[in-house]
């Protein structure tokens, strides 16, 4: 008999009666002498199955002593149960143990907390709160594609390994297969990375903003979405060495066209996992952050608002005793400063733009003013900065010019200076941290519990 | 006004008179006196779309002189054209040039090679062949995400750093932020790379497959799509450093419901490819493989062959003089052999399961014969192996005595290990080479062609 889904059995409980097999791991097993009742999970949903089980079955013994977390194929008939608290269970007809779990499972029913779960990371996605983390998680990957493939945008891989630092920024993964016992090296004594896999030092991506510009320049409309690393050493509940990253990039687009787009995918992903994981979301906002549904709504359904940094710092200015950090025109916003301000002052989500130059990256476009470039943070309550991106400089002259400034090597940059030369356009793009989204919907404070293994400094278990 | 995408304009033609506004980059110019015509790609769409351009243009003369590859804005009205080749196109009213082509733009219009197109990746998705090929990508992409999460399967981000080697094979690329020409030592001399950023020695993942079954433990079902790394010394046309691969894995499930799953989303993605980009796939079919078309509808409409790997070897023993390497019951099959057995003996697709365990994985579940094991690998017409999987040893006896065989470390794979302790299920799953998947559906015969921008031995470019 074909297994049916514990999720396609409660959105489409039909009338009852029909003969079902479901399969799945026991949350909880309780019986009385003659009548068992066991809260079963498959993982397909949030919500678990009542099976209620007799003596007519050959192995009611077995089955009353099962362990929590053993796997079993139940046969039997779908009963509603409109009075109840649950609108169906099934009425055991044979039960089958496929695999017993051991007196040891470390999953027994109790509260545990997230720091012990996360040593145990191979079996916390069957609680609660990781497994439901990790199923928002994958309908939130699923909306941002849907998002882009709908509207015509071509999705493109670009490298994980890397020759170049495309933000000028950021520690980096070396990756090599040299014997670093007994490295090749050249006279001076230092190692010889012409002998290395790829004929020269390599790194992993920090960002796949500039190979995405290229392919812009092909496909007008592209986005990447794919894992993004920094060897930053900084031990944090919001700093990954491994992460997902989503970064669209459009051509033929100016600033206002980037925030458009920024505010239409957020809006679309949240309402796509509003639509779709609403058992998750409930009890996030039940247990894990008690203003989630309202905040997630509020960002759904409001306008955004729209600040320049400069009208951001005449604002901040005024508060300045409510800060730690200190506030100037020039400095750079803190999380304190970013949720004062879509929280205080704005409440709803704020694009901050046209930042000072010094503080932002070197491809972002130069403003008519010559100080400010044409960039953009989307702010959100709760978090802060949950989007950073920007306008490109297109104008060849004035980007040849930025690199020569701030000291950079010319020659690093001749394919990106290409695509000035040869028909290229305005164009902009944003980048997305896909784990700080996930911890936005859920409320989930640490990243570490919205990520299925994850890579953090001194930490690269399983 | 709004932009309008190429592709949805012949899509959607409308009646005709309609004004618009579409952008895009210059394939061709050719001028009389007082008309012009250019052919316009946006990179939404294989088709370009003739622009008609007169004298009432206040730059008429600007544009009779653009060069190939310019980037400009039209707006204009749009003419059916039923008589003619191209359905419709559009009589500008004005023409902005975005951007100007210099005169050394690499891509005049003629014939380059493939391998002359390699060396400008940052360009070449402006070109037929690539530019397809890398829609053609996307699209399969996304058919992937739809084909698993329309069945409920959540999707899973494995993680690309990793202490263990998954398949116990596979030279890996080694990963560390010491300071090479300096690092740290221990008192017998080696490395100390618990002074390294993670503690240890880590390397890209080779598969994501054993967390994979963690996360089918707990979700039932699960794939994940992802790139994987492989740093072996081969020059070939079918091997890359870094591709990507779909990795299912689902619980309650044996090498029947595996075989099962492959075939339907083979069928699937090839069905939406075709659906959605018949325009590339009309190209690769007369320019880049002339029977491609016919290939990929035979696999969409054919039942997939089965056969043993010991039926196999009894029919490949009976044309051995036809193969270069020997055929003996306990060889691991070549792709001339694949190719035989599917293009000549079954000619459809064909499964070939059990294979001896000797060849296989440590992973594999062993048949009651106690000299194969529950292994599958689908053999397509044109290509051989395009997916390999296997039922996974649940059985925590049976594996663990396999991994003492080996002279593998117990202790490397405890938490595997756990997963038979607690709870575990039948289950199995396979893993889909991406880019194989994309040769295979445009015809093109080299990896590099079908990657934005490749990585290979002694090759990282851009």
């Amino acid at each position: 008999m074909e297994r049916t889904l514990i999720k396609d059995l409660f959105n489409n409980p039909g009338t009852g009666g029909q003969e079902i097999t479901v399969c799945g791991w026991v949350r909880t097993v309780r019986d009385s002498k003659s009548i068992g009742f066991i809260e079963l999970n498959d993982g397909s949903s949030f919500k678990n199955l009542q099976i209620v089980f007799d003596t007519e079955l050959e192995n009611f013994t077995e089955i009353a002593k099962l362990g929590v977390g053993s796997s079993i194929s139940v046969t039997g008939k779908v009963v509603l149960t409109p009075e109840a608290r649950q609108p169906l269970e099934v009425h055991a007809q044979t039960i089958r143990v496929e695999g017993a779990s051991l007196p040891t499972y470390p999953l027994q029913k109790k509260r545990h907390t997230l720091e012990y779960l996360r040593t145990i990371a191979h079996l916390r996605p069957r609680t609660n709160t990781i497994g439901a983390a990790l199923r928002v998680r994958s309908v939130a990957a699923y909306a941002i594609h849907k998002f882009f493939q709908e509207r015509g945008f071509v999705y493109v891989h670009t490298p994980i390994i890397t020759g170049s630092d495309a933000e000028g920024a950021g520690e980096m993964f070396r990756l090599t297969t040299l014997d670093l016992q007994n490295p090749p090296r050249l006279e001076d004594g230092s190692i010889d990375f012409s002998k290395d896999f790829f004929g020269k030092s390599v790194n992993l991506t920090v960002s796949g903003q500039l190979e995405g510009e290229a392919m812009a320049m092909a496909f007008g409309q592209i986005y990447t979405f794919g894992p993004t690393f920094r060897a930053e050493n900084s031990n944090t509940p919001r700093h990954a060495a491994e992460f997902w990253m989503i970064e669209p990039e459009i051509a033929f687009a100016d600033l206002n066209d980037d925030m458009e787009l920024a505010r239409d995918m957020i809006k679309y992903v949240l309402k796509y996992v509003m639509d779709n994981c609403p058992d998750e979301l409930e009890f996030f906002n039940k247990f894990i952050d008690k203003g989630l549904l309202e905040r997630l709504n509020g960002v759904v359904n409001s306008e955004f608002d729209h600040l320049t940094y400069t009208e951001a710092i005449k604002i901040l200015e005024k508060h300045k005793d409510k800060f730690e950090y200190p506030v100037f025109w020039g400095c750079d916003l803190q999380t304190e400063h970013e949720r004062f301000l879509t929280e205080q002052v704005c409440k709803k989500p704020v694009f901050v733009t046209d930042y000072p130059k010094e503080i932002k990256a070197f491809y972002m476009r130069l403003n008519d003013d010559g100080k400010t470039v044409a960039a953009m943070d989307l702010l959100v309550p709760g978090v802060g900065e949950i989007i950073g991106g920007s306008q490109r400089e297109e104008r060849l002259d004035i980007l040849s010019k930025r690199i020569d400034e701030l000291g950079m090597r010319k020659e690093d940059y001749a394919w990106y200076l290409d695509l000035r030369r040869f028909g290229g356009t305005r164009h902009c793009g944003f980048g997305l941290g896909f784990e700080r989204l996930i911890m936005y919907i859920t409320g989930i404070s640490n990243i570490r519990d919205v990520i299925p293994f994850p890579r953090t400094a001194g930490s690269a278990e399983f």
